[in-house]
Formats: structure tokens, sequence, C-alpha cells
């Protein structure tokens, strides 16, 4: 979809260019990449005046477009507090039923498996929502902390100062763009004013057509296929059992997709290359989609060959619909000197068939966003900012790859006696199941690097580091209630601690446990890193510590525990079965492959694991020197 | 505590009484029980402008008072969609930690139990939220449905007119009250008129102190203990290390409960008599207690003994605290001429301590409001309320047995080898797990009445007909989207059919559930009950019905069910595991006793088991029987 342009808004009165305030960050785009970078800047306390996100759409979406969340973004949704109105608002889908053509003609139910295979999460489903929904809650929760889009608000020309950009103090990027400032009862005509910024740093979030991408000269590598789709939103009435699921379906006729959505709504993907129509829609000369030439209703005729025998009937009206093609490439930088960045669809396109593009979209700026706010405040060193390119552009590469193998196995004709090199339903099937955790979002593993330590990987031999740590059935000590290593691991910008004390009930460990303490927080020694900081509570700020004891929950004192391996009461947890064995609680140090002589985990402010140490004084040298490396103690 | 007096309002200028409206019903009192009642008739869809709640307290609750939420309260709130705010700012109990003398001098640890013994329950804990949050959640979701309590209004008098009370149209009760407008800048003095309301109910949910019971002249029944106990509120500094869980603390200086709060709070019941201490707070005189001789640190002291060797320090400030005797009555009825209904703490009175207070309060008016609301709309016979004094008056009779066998173990002295007939840790132990069934409110089975009926129990073995239905996990047939069987029994006035169609995927069996669907909504027949509805909504407007089969979910057309036998997709579930075999799915049928060959479950609209009958046409009879009873189709 072309974003609506400035053109169509009606009756403006131009006037002259006049300066606009200095930005620490100005965010260009308000979809999905764009509200996560605002929203999670907002989190951290750094979206102060100092930062802005602007829109050039005069209204937020309001159907159609993106759709799929999967559980990795789930759990992100989680993290923030999140999830609730997401799993409120939205379809869960369990279940993925395959359809293929049967004897008697026309098509029939060959299996119906789990829609997500990762079994590892707490949100074992895929959650469909469209994305102006997934917008407002962004919206609504930014408007709670006092943050708005301006819009609409177009961009005219974007500059970098290159002599400034290792200048931690400077304002090296200049932008221009264009405000329309409503109609009021005094002011009888839309204003139109040029403004100029100077931003620390600018996100580009502005879309597959990214306008920043453009302008920063940044090329999209890869290419487009000869797969052409057409896309409907409507309440279907229809005989067809499995309405209610996701369903692949491949037929003589062509391939087709339903995905079950909110308000007993549907989308249907349809293939029109297959029926000999699609090519009806591209324009000769541009090789692009020619919309003016489709209907809705032409595209449900596809739908309902490839249907047959079941029948669905014409609805009053269709929510939405669009016609594509797939187009897979990747953008060659994700940074202009690590100043201008781009996010979303501006680095990535793809089919959107596995619902992936909304979630890698909120997943790159998710990445981004930590990392910014550290930076800002003055946490960490800059140079923590070309992390966002290694981590998720070879993300995105991943990603295309998975792609073209997937869109080829789904846009293929189906196998039949008549086409025995066909797709078979077992290959379709294995495919699906295979790449089950890349799509989930929770296989995505980050390389070694500056906030990537390998080390010490056998003392948590089952936790993968670089991976986001998985959530894990707990209780709290003091008080046994069941809780979830994913209820501790907030996106409250921190660095997460997770002292695994082992079984405390020992002397030895309990002793072991206390010179841990003592070490860490060496205020004698004069290189001590944690020591290093102003005050416990400036510590406090950027590592959140946590204990989790072996210990059972009938003998626990949480109260013994060193006071510096907590910082409140519900902080410590203990490994053990709930009071009333209903939970699945009691396996963390064995599902995580530790023992119970302990072990320390480092994890990202965004969940993934950052190192592991021993529970001991080496273990202290070795977190001091994965944090020193980027971290100013202050 | 006594509700504060009118008196104490400033600068009112009475004028002369005017007449007010008539009412459908007047609730007296906005404590949990009259919240209760009018958040309900307001969700039935009958607080129109008929009904009104009033309290002669200026503000609501800010602290103190009842806190303790029991699982089936807890059902109840999750049936109104209520419960995700309460478990938001409610704390969990989990555990009860038992501490007794110790050799050494001082208390020790004995044991830690499940705080809730029974298990058959999704809130297999305790919640503790002081009652104004309570009376807060109410409020506020009243408030989104246009109702607000009137106050401060102060009745003077209520007369019901005997000869109008069979009379469905009349409005025989007689209230007038004194209303208190507020000061406004152009009205510079408060305001006070008489009104008087003629009402076709009125429910006195106006406490201990009922002026309603009063004035109707119902006694209460029972006497007072010699047990004299303090109570605090405060965030404790302490070492001691179950501070966050409940406790009950047998010591030689008297008895002591701990109950944790939101907050970080807790809450302290301090046995006083036995320091010696207790008297001297009581007025000889009136036998009452006297407030002004004691403070909040004098039982402190009292508790730094019970809670010896473990330290606590003087808080800042106290939240909240009293001194109470604690006393054991029941009113002799809970209705006149079932025009005029009592509930609540105006029906009951006893101990604190088991946390039953304001369960059995609400409890009450969740009873009463559905049956009312259903005579106000002309669905049922007005003999029906009988069935309130009948349900709850025998509840709360069980209530006080159980308190005064409770009361005594915990404010006895402990066992000891200097007092042999003390009360030993099995001693108290066991009766905390025995009474566990009761005091959780799982346990509450209604007797036979108008409208339970004990037949054909043996369809549905391990169901008690009589008892609420518990919670089982399901899938929903379309989408295999793990529910619950109680996420069906919501709130909402409606009588539920639960039909279990037994193994559909047998072609006999789909046979018989299609007979029995076409037996349901027989057309032609004259006498047939479910038939008799003017349409199929109306019929829908009372009864929900809802399909359960047990056939697999891979295999299940959920729209090849009989279309009466659900009212939407949502509605078909099959019992079998999820997909993901996460869930404890699939063991409806054996769990409830119900075999393959079906049976249906009436259930009322408050979750009660009311009748089971066998799927087929004598079943529907039994139904038909049943139901016009007491319902008149519309």
């Amino acid at each position: 979809m072309d974003p609506p342009t400035h053109r169509s808004l009606p009756r403006i009165h131009r006037i002259s260019a006049r300066p606009g305030p200095k930005e620490d960050v100005l965010i260009i785009g308000a979809g999905p990449a764009g509200l996560m970078c605002a929203f999670a800047l907002a989190r951290a306390g750094v979206f102060t005046e100092g930062v802005r996100i602007v829109d050039q759409r005069p209204n937020k979406v309001a159907a159609g477009q993106a759709d799929g969340i999967q559980p990795r973004t789930a759990e992100i949704f989680k993290s923030y507090g999140l999830s609730d109105r997401l799993l409120k608002e939205g379809t869960q889908l369990h279940v993925a039923a395959f359809y293929n053509p049967s004897k008697s003609g026309g098509i029939e139910l060959t299996d119906r498996v789990p829609d997500v295979t990762a079994t590892d999460t707490n949100f074992p489903f895929e959650v469909t929502l469209h994305q102006g929904a997934i917008e407002a809650i962004f919206l609504d929760n930014m408007r709670d902390m006092g943050v708005e889009v301006s819009r609409p608000v177009v961009p005219t020309s974007i500059e970098v100062d290159e002599d400034l950009v290792e200048d931690s103090d400077a304002y090296p990027v200049r932008v221009e763009y264009s405000v329309v400032l409503e109609r009021t009862d005094s002011e009888p005509e839309d204003e139109e004013h040029n403004e100029i910024v100077h931003a620390k740093y600018v996100l580009g979030a502005d879309g597959a057509h990214s306008w920043v991408r453009k302008h920063m000269r940044i090329a999209m590598e890869g290419e487009q296929t000869e797969y052409i789709w057409g896309v409907l939103d409507l309440v279907p009435s229809t005989n067809f059992p499995d309405v209610r699921n996701k369903c692949a379906i491949h037929s003589n006729n062509g391939s087709c997709m339903i995905i079950p959505r909110e308000d007993d709504k549907i989308r249907l993907y349809i293939q029109l290359d297959e029926s000999g129509l699609g090519k009806d829609f591209i324009d000769d000369a541009s090789g692009r989609v020619d919309k003016s030439r489709a209907g809705p209703e032409m595209i449900l005729d596809v739908a309902r060959k490839t249907l047959y025998p079941f029948s669905i009937e014409t609805p009053q009206s269709f929510d939405w619909w669009t016609i594509y093609i797939i187009g897979q490439r990747v953008a060659e930088r994700y940074s202009v000197h690590d100043r201008v960045f781009i996010a979303g669809d501006a680095c990535h396109t793809h089919s959107p068939k596995a619902g992936q593009g909304m979630n890698a979209s909120m997943q790159d700026s998710y990445n981004l966003a930590w990392k910014l706010a550290h930076v800002l405040k003055g946490t960490v060193d800059r140079t923590l900012l070309k992390t966002y390119e290694l981590e998720r552009r070879k993300y995105a590469q991943d990603l295309i790859n998975f792609d073209k193998k997937f869109a080829k196995l789904f846009s293929g004709k189906p196998h039949s006696e008549l086409n025995s090199n066909g797709v078979s339903h077992a290959e379709f099937l294995q495919a699906f199941q295979t790449f089950g955790g890349f799509t989930s979002g929770l296989g995505v593993r980050y390389d070694e690097s500056l906030i990537i330590n390998p080390k010490h990987q056998h003392l948590a031999q089952k936790v993968l580091i670089g991976q986001r740590l998985p959530p894990r059935p707990l209780l709290r000590a003091a008080d046994c209630r069941p809780t979830n290593l994913h209820d501790l691991l907030v996106s409250d910008n921190r660095f997460k601690l997770l002292v695994f004390t082992g079984d405390t009930h020992e002397p030895s460990q309990f002793t072991k446990v206390h010179e841990f303490a003592q070490e860490l927080m060496h205020m004698a020694s004069p290189g001590s890193f944690f020591a290093g900081f102003s005050s416990l509570e400036a510590m406090r700020a950027v590592f959140d510590i946590v204990s989790i004891s072996s210990e059972k929950k009938e003998t626990i004192v949480y109260n013994a525990l060193p006071r510096i391996l907590w910082s409140h009461w519900s902080k410590v947890l203990v490994d053990d079965i709930d009071m009333k064995g209903i939970t699945d609680s009691g396996k963390v140090y064995e599902s995580l492959g530790i023992d119970t002589t302990g072990a320390v985990i480092a994890v990202r402010p965004d969940g993934y694991v950052a190192a592991i140490a021993p529970l001991d004084a080496t273990g202290v040298a070795h977190l001091t020197d994965y944090f020193a490396n980027f971290i100013k103690p202050c």
C-alpha cells in the first residue's frame, strides 16, 4: 500500500519556514516500528520534550495491513504489561489445518496440527489483531505518559554533519519537514509551515517506500518474485468447517490461506497468478500492481474455486482488500554513522503469509530503543549502537532466506498423479514445522559481540547465550506465590543479574553466597566495578539483582540472604513445586542445566542472555570485564 | 465500628419533606453486600431509574474493615469479568504458617501448609484487599453503567402495606429518609430535606447495627463470647521470616494472626483477653468496647510479647486499628413478606479471622439479585424469592457453628507440659483443613427446593446437585482454543443448559443428539415449554445453550451439530487435550462422571447445579417440569 500523499489534504495555506526545536531523537513514521521505539523510549524515561514522533498520515490506520503477532512479540508485550489487552482484543490461533486436493475433486481436510510448533513459551499460539488495534495499544499507553504523535508531518530534507557524529553532545542530523495545523474556529484554513529540526538521532520507521532510506541512499538488496496474491478481510458466511482455524489450502486451482481474526472476521490470502488472472492486475510499464483493475468480488471468485466443494457467500461489505506481488529484499545498511537508523519495513520486505512483518518491525526498534535510551542517559558508550545493525540485519537476511523457501512451497502446485513434482503435504508440513522456531521469533540467537559474551556456557548448559531466556515457573520465597522468570524480566531498561544461589540450606553454599555478595559490593576495592556507582540506588537504576535458590520452600528464610542480592522481598525466588502442586514449577535449575553450586546469568534489558559467570570472585571479575566494556558507573 | 452519625455533618439547613419517586428496588447501605446487589441488578439490565442505592456515610470507606476474598468469591468476580482487577490490586495468600511455643521460650515455626485446602478451583488461594478497594471495583464498574450511590442519605421510617405484598404491580414498602445536598457556590449551606419513597422491594444491607433490621423488628439469635481481640494494619519492619504468609501463632502470651496485605502492608489480629489487658478496654456498663481507652501502640506491645523472639518496630503510622469482642449471631428471618430483605452483616456476625464476613455478605446479595432481577422482568414467579432466606440463612447458621469451633481453638491456650488440655498443633491443623471446604466457600450446597431438583444425579455422578459446578478445562471445537467451563458460566442472569452430547463421531449418538434437539424445540407440540417462547431470541434471553462433545478435536465438525444447541461458533466445546498438551483438558466427562451417551446439566444464573436430565425426550420432559415450576415463557 502506498501511503496517502500530502496532496490529498484540502485547503492549505502555506506560510514561511520557521526553525523547530532541538530533539534527542526524531522518529519518522508512526507504524508498529516507530511506535514501539517511541513507547520504549517513553517507558525508559527518556521520552522527554527531547523526543518526537511524526507521521505523514493524517489519521491512524483503521483496518487491514499487518495482523499477526508471534509468540516472541507477545512475550515482549507482556514484558511491558501490554499483553492482557493484546489477548483481550486479539484472536488466538491454536490450529493449523491443511487441505489438499481430494480424489473426488475439490479439497479435503488432510491434517490439523499446532499452529505454533515451539513449546517453550507462555504464548504457544499466534495472535491476530489488525495493525490499527496494535497501534492503538501503543498510542493509548503513550498518551498516559503524555506522548502524542505529530501528524500530518511530511519530511522534505535530511542531512548528517559528518564532522559531529562522534560528539555525544552534538545534534548532527538536520531534518526539514512541513507541518499541517488543522483548521479551528478562529483559523478557518489549514495552515502549513516548514520546520527545521536538529536531532541527535533519527529513526526512519517509514515503511517499505521509506523516505529516510531513499534520502540516505541506502539500497535494497534482493528481487521481486512472480507470485501475485490477493487479500480479503471479511466476516464469512460459509460451511467450511475450519474457518476458525488457520488454514493452508493447496488446490489444483491455486493456493489459499485463511487467517481467523477478531470480531468473527477472517483474512483470506488467495493466489492469483495460478488462476491466470493475476497478470491482469499488473501494469506492464511499471511492473507494479494496479488495484483499479481488480475488486474484492473478483478475488473472492478465485477463492471460491480454491475452496470447492465448500461454499462462501458474498458478504455485504469487505473490511479491507488488496493485491500484492511478493518482493524479497533487505537494506544494505541499517544506519548512517549510527546517527540515522532505519527499522521495520524500511529494512526488509517479504511475503506476509508467515505473519512475520509486524513482528520483525517491532523487534527491530525494541532492539534499538534500549540501546538508544542508555546512550542518551549517558550510562553506556555510543559504540553499543553498532550492535543494532549487526543483530537485526542478520536476522532479516535469515528471514528472507526462510521466506524464499516457504513462499515457493506455498505458491507451488500441489502434488498429484498428473504433477509428480508438485508439493506434497508431507513436504509442506515438514517445512512448516522446521521453520516453527524461526516464525515464532523464539529461535533468534544473536552472535558474539560487545554485548554477547560466550564464556562459561557450561555453567548453564541448557541456556543459550545470545537467545532470549525462556520462561520458567518459580515461587516467591517469602509467600510461595507462583510467578515466572519472565515476570522478573520486565522491560524496564535494566540489566538483570539472576543469582542462582544453589541450595542455601547447605551451610557451605550459604557461606559461598555471602562471599559472592561481599565480593560483588567490595567497597574497599578501588577498581571494583559495581562499587564504582555513586550509591546503591544508582547501581540499581542500571542493574536489577534477583536471587533464585534451589532450597525447599518449607525451610527457606528469604531475609537470611545477603541484602544486596534482593531489592525487595519479592525478588527472592525458590525453585520448588507450588503449595498445591498445580503449576509445573521446581525444575528451573534442572531445565536450565544449572547445578546446586549456583551460577549467575546476566540478561540484557531486552531479555537476551548476555553472559554467564561462576558464583564466586572469578565470576565477579568476569561480570566486571563484561559490563565495564560498555557501561560507565555513575 | 459504629457508622458515623448524622450529627457530625456541618451547617445544615432543614427544609420541609417532599415526595420522592417510586422505586423498583431501594438498597439501603453501600458496603460490599449493597454494592454487589446494585452491581448485579445493573448487569442484569434492571438497574434503570427504578432502582436506587443509598448510604448514610458521606464518603466511601478508605481503609481497614474487611479484607479477605475467598476462592468462591473470586470465582464470582471472574463471572462478572472483575477478577483481573481483584488479582492486580490484591495480595495472594498461598501459605498458612503455624508458629507454636518453642522449648527455648518464645515461638518457632511448626509448619507451612497451603492456605486454601480446596483444589477444585481456578483460585486456589485467598486474596486480601481492603474493603474500600473492593467497593471501588463495584463503584467504578457501576459508574460505567451510569449508576451512582446517593449519599449521605439517612432513613427515618419504613412501613410495609401488608394488603399489597402479593400484588406484583404494587409498591408496598414506604420508606422515608433525609437527604443532604452538598453546598455549591450558589447554595452556601448544606441543604437537608426528607423524601418519601414507595418501593417494590427494599434491601437492608446496612451492616451489623442494621437500621432496617431493627425497624422490621427482626431479632438476632446467638450470643457474645469472652474473646477480645485487637486489629492493626501497618507496613512492618521486622525480622519475622513469615511476615508475607498468613500466620496462626499460638504463644503462651496469647494468640496472634498475621494477614499479608496489598502495598506491603500486613494486618495483625492480636488476642487481648489472654494478656489480662483486654478487659481494660471494655465499658462495664454497656459491655461494649471503648476505643478511647486503648491505642495501637498498646496493642502492638501485646503483639511483641506474642512474637518473641522475633521483633517488630513501631511504624511511623498505623493504617487502621480497632478492638472487638467476638459475637456469634444470626438473624431469625431474612425477609418480611419477601418485600423487605436483609443481607450481609445485617444477618450474621462472627469472628473476622477466618476471612468470611465480606464473602458471606456479597454472596447473600449475589444469591438475591438474580432472583430479584427475574421477578422484576416478569420472567419468574415471585415465589422464587422464598429461596433466598432458605438458602442463605442455613449457610449463615453453618458459618456460626464453624466459627464457634474455630474461634475456640484459635483463642485457646496452646498445649504444653503445664497445660495438657491446651490446643495442640495437630488438633488446630486438622480443624483448619477440615473447615477448608467451608471457608473457601466452595463446599456450600443448597438444599432441595423449587429451584434445586435432586433427580437423575446418577447421570453425572461426580457433580453435586445444589453445589456450584466446578471449573474444568475444555477446548472450543471450532478453533481448539483452551477455555474453561467457568468461562461459559458467566453471570449474565441466564440459566445455562450444558448439553453433553457424548461422542458425536458415533453415528447413533449423532442421531440421538439431533433427536434431542428436535424434541427440545418441538414447535408442533402445543404443550412444549421451550417452544412456548415467542421467539428464539426470547428463549435465549433466559437460556444459554452450550454443547460439549466427547469427540476428538481432529475430527469434530462443529457446524454439523443442531443449530439450536449453540448460539455462536464459540459455544461448541470438545473434551479433549489441547494442541500442545499443556493444559489438563480432556477429562471433563470422566471427572464429572458423565458417560459418552451424554446428559444435560441445568445450571442456575449463579453457577449452582439446578437439575440433571437424560439426553432424550424424557430429559426434555424433566427439564420442562423443572423450569415450568417458576419460569413463564414470554
